[in-house]
């Protein structure tokens, strides 16, 4: 018998990796094929797979047979009319138009941006969109125009506030990030629940117990199951308990619905639309699509841009170089680990369960696109 | 021997009560002898017994002989000279000068606010600053103007990032307060922490342990002893431990400190000053002061203002009536107790401890400022 750690060096071996160009290319054809413009196609692509490179893979080619589904049960729509409906000059509401949140999110980040130079900063929030991918994609795209990036966006309802029994918030994330100078951006995602689902996941997959306060059952208590979640329970909010302070993660992630979706007209709460396209809609749906909320701030809005990398530089530097509880486990920044995994993935291919092989496979056998094991 | 119960019911009937207006009339005038001028003077007392009003008891008059003692020190300014230094049509930096950060804020959050006026949105960094009371008093003032109001402020150094053993970060709260029709406001103010340092100060007077993940020693091992910050010790981001998610609340509290001060040129991290004035000044100090950060957001900037209210009042309404884990505790919405706080002292009297009583009565002796029991 293998011992755990042989199982799962054998894992590894068995999984099949593929480069970044190879998975850039299948996506874009299976995006094209669903209808979208070349333009579209690759915004889409570079959205989604930017989760892969960066070691989210919950939320990345993972999804791709999801959002095929969505499209084919008509809840996503390829060719939309992505347009601003609202605005002031440092304002604008966008509707989505049923389109990919891939490539309504990027179009809404391009907004914000574009405000941003005009009168220092700009925010956007949108309704009547789907799924965006990772959030940090789309406020990286502020970093080029030195500018700090702010994206959040709602989800369908996963955790309970505290004290209630019900699911009424997403892990709703919130994204910031923020250049600097010789050191790499801070970039900060994180989603408004104590672990994300696809930890949850993960946990399933090696058939391992929850750490106590990341779920509750369906009456509320504390559980370490991780299959909770389709037994009626609820993911946790960032703190867990009341005692720890899981009312800051309730009120945080009720901030990302409020800023996406009361803000713009998508809806929020309990009715914000499922993922999965085989689950009923929520009824008397109180607004469109799913919600967004975007921001850019330009760093000379605020200080001359050399003096603000120079301090950030400083800041990072001092907290990077902190004294560590375990001199084996340095203090890291945020966006650290996951800078480290897009440049370690894009030198040496990209490695992917063989579950999402097989359903990459045959959404490629559907759509007439060809998928290349390394 | 008196029982527990009993002992406390008797710290609470000998605990002195006093009258808003009395509170208001004597800390105003204590103000008024440090050299503020009558108007600064007020804005300080309104923002400083706030915090008492709301419940938030840590940080109303409570530290109104720390305020003094910084001014006694000349950390503080009675008579600054708050200006804006730098700005674009949506953003500003404002300067301080050393007052008292109950005056500077509402100075920034006004800036704020009538940038909002005109562009949408209007976001304000300072330095040059001191402690500003609770974040939630200058972001209230959104209110009246049909705007989200955002506040922040980082303070000096008593939360160690996840894996380090230092102490770098503030409390460092945000603030965010969005208006409804019907329903009361949402107001969610909240430290990145696990709990703010006023909840070990109650354990410690209750001479009661602390629930894992609040703090750790000064060798970063867990600990639930309310004395270990004075041993060296450190508060811990929320989330408590990185399984749980602490550098979420690490990640949180970082936005807070560059926001408040890499944007303006406060100090920031390890070198915020310190609250209390015999503690010595950080040594190479990167800026000035301790900085906060502020934002307004016009409501009508994204959507109608009666569209936008009615949609949260059927937000706060389906959070508020929803399915309670104990029939005993309904849900809450962000704000219901610290407003139920207020209402009630505002009709009934604010009850002091015995020690702050003390503390202000020497104050009162001393600027010739009349305490009156009630």
């Amino acid at each position: 018998m293998l011992s755990k750690t042989t199982k799962f060096a054998a894992t590894i071996l068995t999984m099949p990796n593929i480069s970044y160009q190879d998975l850039f290319d299948f996506t874009n054809a299976v995006f094209k094929a669903m209808g979208c413009s070349d333009k579209d196609a690759m915004t889409a692509t570079n959205s989604l797979i930017r989760a892969d490179l960066r070691g989210v893979d919950s939320h990345g080619v993972a999804r791709l047979s999801g959002y095929v589904r969505l499209w084919e049960a008509k809840r996503a729509n390829a060719t939309p009319d992505v347009r601003v409906v609202h605005e002031t000059p440092s304002t604008a509401v966008v509707d989505g138009d049923s389109g990919l949140g891939l490539v309504v999110a990027p179009f809404a980040m391009q907004v914000a941006i574009d405000k941003a130079k005009n009168v220092g900063t700009g925010w956007v929030s949108v309704r009547n969109s789907n799924h965006f991918g990772i959030a940090a994609t789309h406020a990286m795209m502020a970093l080029e125009q030195d500018m700090i990036g702010i994206a959040m966006t709602n989800a369908s309802a996963l955790v309970s506030p505290t004290f209630s029994k019900e699911r009424l918030l997403g892990t709703n994330p919130i994204c910031v990030v923020i250049p600097a100078g010789k050191e790499p951006a801070f970039v900060a995602d994180l989603a408004t629940t104590t672990a994300a689902n696809g930890k949850l996941e993960i946990l399933q997959r090696k058939n391992l117990e929850a750490p106590e306060g990341w779920i509750q059952d369906k009456e509320g208590n504390s559980s370490i199951d991780p299959h909770e979640l389709k037994k009626g329970g609820a993911l946790l909010p960032l703190g867990g308990t009341r005692e720890s302070g899981s009312h800051k993660g309730y009120a945080l992630g009720a901030v990302v619905d409020i800023f996406s979706a009361v803000f713009s007209g998508a809806n929020y709460g309990p009715w914000v639309p499922p993922f999965p396209a085989y689950i009923p809609m929520p009824e008397n749906m109180p607004g469109k699509g799913i919600g967004h909320f975007f921001g850019a701030m330009r760093i000379d809005a605020f200080r001359e841009a050399h003096e603000f990398k120079q301090h950030m530089d400083q800041w990072i530097q001092r907290f990077r170089n902190s004294v560590p509880v375990d001199p084996q486990q340095p203090v890291l920044i945020p966006g650290d680990p996951e800078r480290e995994m897009e440049a370690e993935r894009m030198k040496n291919e990209i490695p992917l369960l063989e579950a999402v092989w097989k359903d990459l496979k045959e959404v490629g056998d559907r759509f007439g696109a060809e998928l290349k094991r390394s």
